[in-house]
């Protein structure tokens, strides 16, 4: 997330999931709390792969552990805003995948906020990394 | 909300807002935590009625304070289900509504949950009660 | 809840635990959101389960569901308000459980609200009613 | 957050805040979500700065805005963990700071999660960056 990358818009998304604000996402300030937009992102991760494959992609035997994640917050929003979340690829390697997220206003161009996301998945009893399931791997080729 | 009440079905709500579940809205058993309904319920409400009045209601010199609420669960939910929240009235009074609230999953006539949701005006200076303002008042009789 | 029951105090309790309010626990309005109170009682009733069973009651061969949930809200609250949940028994039944639930301020007699929580034991297979089981129950009588 | 840095460990830290995980902290795969570490990172930072302080610093003419936020997940955690988060500087600058947070289980010295957290300070009416408050800077240098 160097501040050197150009920040992404909105047509640099192929996939957009809309995302209303709930009430209690705004705090003390009166706007979304920081916290908050990273459940907009494994909202917008998991809910990408479970329609896109298919599958249940918590029944796997692979499953997509969170390695790490990250947040630029750009711009304020405040329930009830309506959001959509972009979704592109990063990164995609063998047992792991790096996900960039953008957070818009509907109808904004630019993005209020800017994320990152990396899933390793791991099988689920000994939760050592594992390639990643063909069917997300199929999936993840859209985006 | 005594048992003796026959459960509402869907056609009894003129207000069905759309709400979609986010992934960490699941708990340890893999299903809608019973916490987050009430998440559900309080944006609901005070999102029919910021677009109802048309104005901010939490900027108006009178501001509702949640006084009461409970919820009975009928039926388990889980991400990614995409759910509808009903919304009527049960009792307006001067100062005072409470409202009846129910959790649709989409397409399902009858609830998974059954909310009821007690808002008191009050002035946002001392806190007392006090009428619940005419613009309030014109969106609820619409419920 | 009817409002006829005296409201308890904080030596009503016998058991207390200790409950530190999170910066996102506010909301809009600089108090704590009526929503977050429910996580403060279905942390207070499983965390007391799992301490006073020494057992992680969520592997038992029957798992506790909610049924239904209530909360009345007396005073208000606010981060970095350090809290204290009272827990007592309402009811105690063949496969379901009534807590009667206190947030108290530290060092405070009143409560700030009251809740109530139900419990019904299930089989985690098939989801239907069973006894509770002998641990719980054992947990419980101490209350 | 390069993998270059060497992980710091629990005497690294001269802040640690006490902090219970709620039941609900858990996500589908019975383990503490990755959304909910940056609610310990903003109650660890904003609690420090209001004890520290000894001033509601919500109500000083500067407030602190989170302009980003970033965490690496090292190992699981699970309610009823007991934690405590550790708080140290990572830099001071005229209208920002950058802290780095460590997420340790009760007793660990070794963290489960490692986190950086940006709050620049603005005026709260036009929310343009102004100096640090020189409470704030005090409390800061004992970090």
């Amino acid at each position: 997330m160097s501040s050197a990358t150009a920040t992404p818009r909105r047509q640099d998304f192929k996939v957009l999931r809309s995302m209303p604000t709930r009430w209690n996402d705004n705090d003390h300030y009166g706007h979304v709390n920081n916290v908050v937009y990273y459940s907009y992102f494994d909202s917008a991760v998991n809910g990408y792969l479970i329609e896109a494959t298919g599958v249940d992609t918590r029944e796997l035997p692979a499953i997509g552990l969170v390695a790490e994640t990250g947040c630029r917050y750009l711009k304020e929003l405040s329930f009830p805003d309506r959001l959509e979340i972009g979704l592109r690829l990063e990164k995609l390697g063998t047992s792991s995948v790096i996900y960039q997220l953008a957070v818009f206003r509907s109808g904004d161009d630019e993005p209020a906020a800017i994320g990152r996301f990396v899933h390793v998945y791991v099988d689920r009893e000994h939760r050592r990394p594992v390639n990643i399931p063909d069917v997300v791997r199929t999936a993840l080729a859209k985006l």
